[in-house]
């Protein structure tokens, strides 16, 4: 049988800092030959948002289809650790190392699930680029998908969703996320004869007070309401005494369902006019619910089996892959405690790895038979 | 008797950026002393904002005592030129040179008129540091001026005030100056959790728009209205996903005789406090006033007579030293036109330059037999 924390451990060890290459899919492609899938692997896209290598992983036919999806990269190690890593070393009943738990970890658990569990089809979409510009990691995934015509029925994310202890949280969607940035011109000119200049400060000013004042929506069954965050303010001159020529803003707004990326942008953009200002945007994902249904059913009662808690259904946090994924088919994501993922010694409860191989085995057997 | 384009040529081409030393103060040391003035030339100040050369010269006794205070370092040449900044040369009718106008050529001007009229007190207070922080220049000569018992009845400063044609405009005060930097400071998150964060921008932007909305008082009989201007904002936040700590402002705020410096920057930290902002400042000058008397009136008188125009008394424009010498005694500054000055190719006409000696030469006559 796998062991998903030797497994997890030969990933850690098998460095693979954003973008992943090489080693690290070896791993994880043996271990799956090992039990019966047919491993496709392949590089996408070019510079400088790739090449980016992902993983295409099929076994069985009939009954339902559940894919689970995940990413072996990981973000830089960082400095401070107390010991490498890329140990991938048990201290204390923890799995230590980067990715244990963001995600080798639940990559792992679910190789060891997919070992127990014969039934049904099962597919793993596996990329070497989710924590970097993912240009080319699941969307080309799902395109391979498409051209192989792997059409999955439910979609399992392994993201580290747990947030207290595990189990205690499963995400059935993810707010939108888009960046605008703002551009207010005028004309420069000395403090002293403000008549022949035209500062651009007060006119961002006026129009940042008025996005402030602005409320997109409220709070709905599944969403917190959108939120708009001003995250940089720039003018950038040196000069005490010369009004400067242009001022600049740059917003964030993480937006629910309600809302799009595109009509977002023409509202900020339609504002920012009426004070002679532009925009430029650029629309990372647009905002994606999974209304609760057999998939998250299943997932709650696997969990409630194993640990004896009954997980809450979230939409909080940032983007993930599953707003790409969520186009294909019902799609909720679940894994590890995300307490010390991207931080300095980054690691998972052995345990928990075990008893998440234990979920993800019950979520198979109850998916695939699913009607 | 002293050629006033000669003496000008000769002090531009002793290059003296600012802090000028030695060579240009030799040129018109000599010159003054040819003409019976008794010189001082002493060295003041340490490091950052000196050591600077000032020079004081003295001639008569009895009578008015008119004083003339200008400056003979110049700002930097800059790239471009049509000849050399530093050749003096004359060219279709214009001395060309750095300083040609701000303001070797007005002090050449003062020598020659003084050559001509041997009446009552003159003095001349001219320092090498004007242009640069003026921290040991004219504020130096004053004390030196005050050690030595040399107590002015009237000053003329030599700036080039002249906007469209010589002797358009003196200047009989100037407003205030202060620079504000203000900081609002927040907390720092991840911008998907915004409850954890505290984002000082929107904090920052009601500040802003508060103080845009500040009428600090009316235009009145000699001054233009206060005026605040937002010369600056940062953040200096690269990541689009993160809540920043902190975001600052600075203000530059020119303003009228209804006000100080210090109750300026008491009333700002008032209003950024409430905002939850703290502020640091610079008063670079007071806002003065000559009322207009006898001293203006004896400077148009001489500007009526050589050029036939009657000057507008004026009080725009950027802070001088002016600003310090009107403490001692009532203060006019008059001068060539200001429309090359710290540009390149900054000249003067020689026709210009000859009637500014003639028109200094009648205020010399003029004032010293003054009641």
């Amino acid at each position: 049988m796998t062991d998903p924390v030797a497994l997890a451990a030969a990933l850690i060890r098998a460095e693979s800092v954003t973008p992943a290459r090489g080693a690290v899919f070896d791993v994880l492609e043996e271990a799956l030959a090992a039990i019966g899938f047919a491993v496709e692997r392949f590089v996408a896209g070019e510079a400088p948002d790739g090449p980016v290598e992902n993983l295409l992983a099929l076994r069985g036919e009939g009954g339902r289809h559940l894919a689970f999806a995940g990413h072996v990269d990981v973000v830089p190690a960082g400095e401070g650790w107390t010991g490498s890593p890329w140990s991938g070393e048990v201290r204390g009943g923890l799995l230590y190392g980067r990715g244990a738990v963001d995600m080798k970890g639940a990559v792992a658990a679910f190789v060891a699930a997919a070992d127990r569990q014969r039934g049904g089809t099962l597919s793993l979409v596996v990329t070497g680029d989710e924590e970097g510009p993912a240009t080319f990691g699941t969307v080309a995934l799902i395109e391979r998908m498409a051209a192989r015509g792997i059409r999955p029925d439910w979609c399992l994310v392994g993201e580290p969703t747990s947030a207290r202890t595990l189990g205690d949280t499963i995400k059935i969607g993810r707010r939108g996320s888009v960046n605008i940035w703002i551009e207010v011109a005028g004309r420069q000119g000395h403090v002293a004869y403000p008549h022949l200049a035209d500062n651009p400060v007060p006119r961002l000013v006026r129009l940042l007070a008025e996005i402030d004042a602005v409320v997109l929506d409220r709070r709905n069954r599944w969403f917190q309401p959108s939120n708009i965050e001003v995250t940089d303010l720039h003018v950038g001159n040196p000069a005490t005494n010369v009004i400067p020529a242009s001022a600049r803003a740059r917003l964030s707004i993480r937006f629910n369902d309600e809302q799009r990326g595109d009509a977002l942008v023409e509202r900020i953009g339609a504002l920012a006019a009426a004070h002679g200002g532009t925009v430029t945007a650029r629309v990372s994902g647009e905002a994606f619910l999974t209304e609760p249904g057999p998939l998250s059913d299943v997932v709650s009662a696997a969990i409630e089996a194993r640990v004896g808690l009954v997980p809450e259904l979230s939409t909080t946090g940032g983007t993930s892959d599953a707003r790409f994924l969520s186009r294909l088919c019902p799609t909720v994501e679940f894994g590890l405690l995300n307490a010390t993922m991207h931080q300095v010694d980054e690691a998972v409860a052995v345990d928990d790895l075990r008893a998440l191989a234990d979920i993800y085995a019950d979520v198979i057997a109850r998916s695939v038979t699913l009607a």
